[in-house]
């Protein structure tokens, strides 16, 4: 159950993440955002006690200089005795990430930005925007030629490799298959700003703007099922989405479903059936800390290999970055050795679909 | 594949059980309370060829002085040569469960009342009153006053330590996040009564039933998922609870998932979103039977480990507490032990995590 | 992670497949036949790279003289090196399947008839009839009567066991409960034809055509869950079936609930409840290549065993009848050693499982 040596040295790309966190965190912060939960209940005491709180135990500690399953106090401890950025770079430059896709459209104040992260972690780093919060940003444009220029300009900055859309969160996956018109989200726009200015979730303009991004010839992410307390699971069913994917599929401009937990089935027959849909397993992959592989065996079970990309889906904690990769790792190389076990496949395909799934598929996709 | 030894020696709550049946059974009646169909069908064969009937006859036949694997023919005739308390007295004894929390509301008359089932036990039980059972029992109360006063008082009665609400069986678990008003729940029960008596399936009524519950402190069980006939499983996916999960979110009162199954990972994620929610497999815990371990494992993928809870679910046949504690015993010792194979946790986590979901969660939550 | 003997040497009944092509593939049209992709996308790469691709290269590779794991190419070079005829023998024969029932209304100008296949396999072969298609075919008759009895006698037709079918293609699976009487579905008919001419979608017609097919005592195929592009998976759940099983479950008619993937749990929970259901993993068995075991498992664990039946829905491509029963044993064979490791069942027990699902069960429910 160690890790098969030509999966250790894969070089990462993360076609989804956040960035980490400025500051250090009080231990209540530090477990609040080990999950998605908002805080921690002394109903349902420390999320220690979860699969994720073990593996920072087992796997982050080390990096710290303490034992393996050091305690969650003295863990803690040791941490904020060192200097955030010291911490943070530890964990990034163990990820063994060397490109980082970030999108910096969530709490960005708190966050570093793209070029600061890849500073940190001597790495790579392209923008993925977030086109809610572009849309919540722009629509203070003094007229509408404005705004509709400045997001179209925004949408093909050089910097911008990707866009993401959190359907998921403001309207769920029931995506219509028609386009609306620029005139029907000019309209909706303007009900929204008038009568009910806050997060935008009207689901006009939510889907106008997946298909301005993909006129834009970005690959379009989608937030699919795991999340935090806003989302109604069983409205980020990514099946949810097929008529939208069956009208853009002719298109050839990519669509990335992320996290799929525990819809990652409808995912993967969702690439295998759509040539434009691809798919990952981010977020669960460390959330599920020592029963990874059995997920990621599932979320592999009818995608073409083609079709998979890893990504963390990391937010706030450097700890997250590291253990997203190295749990990705371990399952990606569980799954692997399986296979070869059983003569699936031979050692060079067991390497290729390796390759393909690290990196190589990402490259294609956002022509890295 | 054994039990390691501190999972065998562990006193369990059953957090959400029936009583038992107070009389033999025909193997007719047998093998239909064994399983969840109304009964056994020539064009399906024996629900002895399933996992749980190769379960009864590999685990109970030997309390019976019978040899494991004995035939389903051999083992019902030797059971119905002894005395059923005699029968029922040896599988709950041997069960080691010290505390039973019973719902008494479905057929009480065929069934041991909590008392009873206690008594016969040797151990402690406590009453969950099943909600809609409560009202339309209380329904022929000469007035509306007295309906409300008996109502309340029920729920406030010492012996009661929880509520439970089959609204999955009468509308499915698509509750409003938005309480009714007294009045509103008292016109529903005035139609409800006048024009369609018999079960209780208005939605307004079988809300507000859910906030008494919850204004009396009352942890609120709900059937979740997997269940006989009379259910549409789509209907029954908990993340349709999500609107009523967040508006009682704040109330410091416990939800309660149960069974769960083939929903337990959309189950897992509200335990871990939401600060009151918690979760079982109880039910599928017995009816996989050899296979239980690989669903205990995906049950307990991504929920905090204080917030997961033992329960067999047991109903009429005495054998199913036995095989629920006894298939729930080696499933969780399958899951620690693999934890420990792959050191994702020291030994006195796993001993912890063990008695958390054995019985400390059920402590703190039932307050027993 | 061999094969059981007993396993390996079970003859098959294929209770749901369809014919193979008439002709030689081109490398295109094999690989966009191997999954449910219209067509491979330059943006994923070859579905070679997959769970199925390499059972390809691996199994199929040694029965055409060529080493295990030959490269696609030299695999297509040396398939279309031979007759297309003696590569489909050579498939047919080597799965072990002595009764085919084909559904030969999807595309059957490309694909060998029943009788065609039965005669090259070395097979018996009986046919199910396509519902929709059928429809579709007779809706050319000049006069409602001859319509009503060329239906009602091709459904009684002495080749034909069963009826299958694809509601999930055409409405999705929310059937109603309530049977629409002869008037409503010919006046639906009517409309159809007059205003709407094309692929049968009318859920009035579609229903009707389901409950004349049970008036003819035939067992009823549906398609569930995985598929092509077609349909929208989260329609395909069958447990939106329930009020119609619900209203047939007195008929002793048998309803067979067809591949399942991802519902397979949903689809054991209805197959368990109802008196007359039955299902299947066909399609995913093959699709999920070396890891069919996994989700055999998860199909086999609340189903009765007298419920569940072996099938390929193999189509076009002999490889698939292969693979599917090829990886179907494996799975099988790796559940029954599983079981017989935990002491589950007796040896015989395992035999007679076995016996159940690979013949039994289909010779049972379609009189064969």
């Amino acid at each position: 159950m160690g890790i098969l040596p030509f999966v250790a040295e894969l070089g990462l790309i993360d076609h989804h993440c956040h960035g980490v966190l400025r500051t250090d965190s009080t231990r209540e912060e530090f477990e609040s955002l080990l999950l998605e939960a908002d805080a921690v209940s002394p109903l349902g005491g420390s999320f220690f006690d979860s699969a994720l709180g073990f593996a920072v135990r087992r796997w982050c500690a080390p990096l710290l200089d303490l034992p393996r399953h050091a305690s969650a106090e003295a863990y803690l401890e040791r941490r904020n005795s060192l200097h955030i950025t010291e911490v943070s770079r530890t964990f990034l430059m163990a990820s063994g990430i060397h490109t980082f896709l970030v999108d910096g459209g969530f709490q960005p104040d708190r966050l570093l930005s793209a070029p600061e992260l890849a500073s940190l972690a001597g790495a790579e780093a392209r923008e993925i925007v977030r086109l809610e919060h572009l849309a919540e940003e722009l629509s203070t444009a003094a007229t509408t030629n404005e705004f509709l220029y400045q997001l179209r300009l925004r949408l093909r900055s050089p910097s911008v490799v990707g866009a993401k859309s959190v359907a998921a969160y403001r309207m769920g996956l029931a995506i219509s298959g028609e386009r609306p018109t620029e005139d029907e989200a000019l309209r909706a726009m303007y009900v929204w700003q008038t009568w009910n200015p806050g997060p935008l979730k009207d689901p006009v303009v939510i889907s106008w703007l997946a298909w301005e991004a993909m006129d834009a010839g970005l690959p379009l992410q989608f937030h699919v099922g795991y999340g935090d307390s806003d989302i109604d699971l069983h409205r980020c069913d990514p099946s949810l989405l097929t008529p939208f994917l069956r009208a853009t599929s002719g298109l050839g401009v990519p669509v990335m479903l992320l996290h799929n937990y525990p819809f990652h089935r409808q995912a993967g027959y969702l690439a295998q059936v759509f040539p434009h849909v691809f798919c990952d397993l981010g977020l669960a992959t460390h959330g599920l800390g020592h029963q990874a592989s059995r997920v990621l065996g599932e979320a592999l079970e009818i995608v073409p290999y083609g079709k998979f990309l890893f990504s963390s889906d990391a937010f706030g904690l450097p700890e997250l970055y590291y253990l997203g990769a190295l749990l990705f790792r371990r399952a990606l190389s569980d799954f692997l050795a399986d296979g070869l076990r059983r003569d699936a496949f031979l050692e060079e395909d067991a390497h290729r679909i390796a390759r393909l799934i690290a990196s190589e598929n990402a490259s294609r996709v956002y022509k890295l």
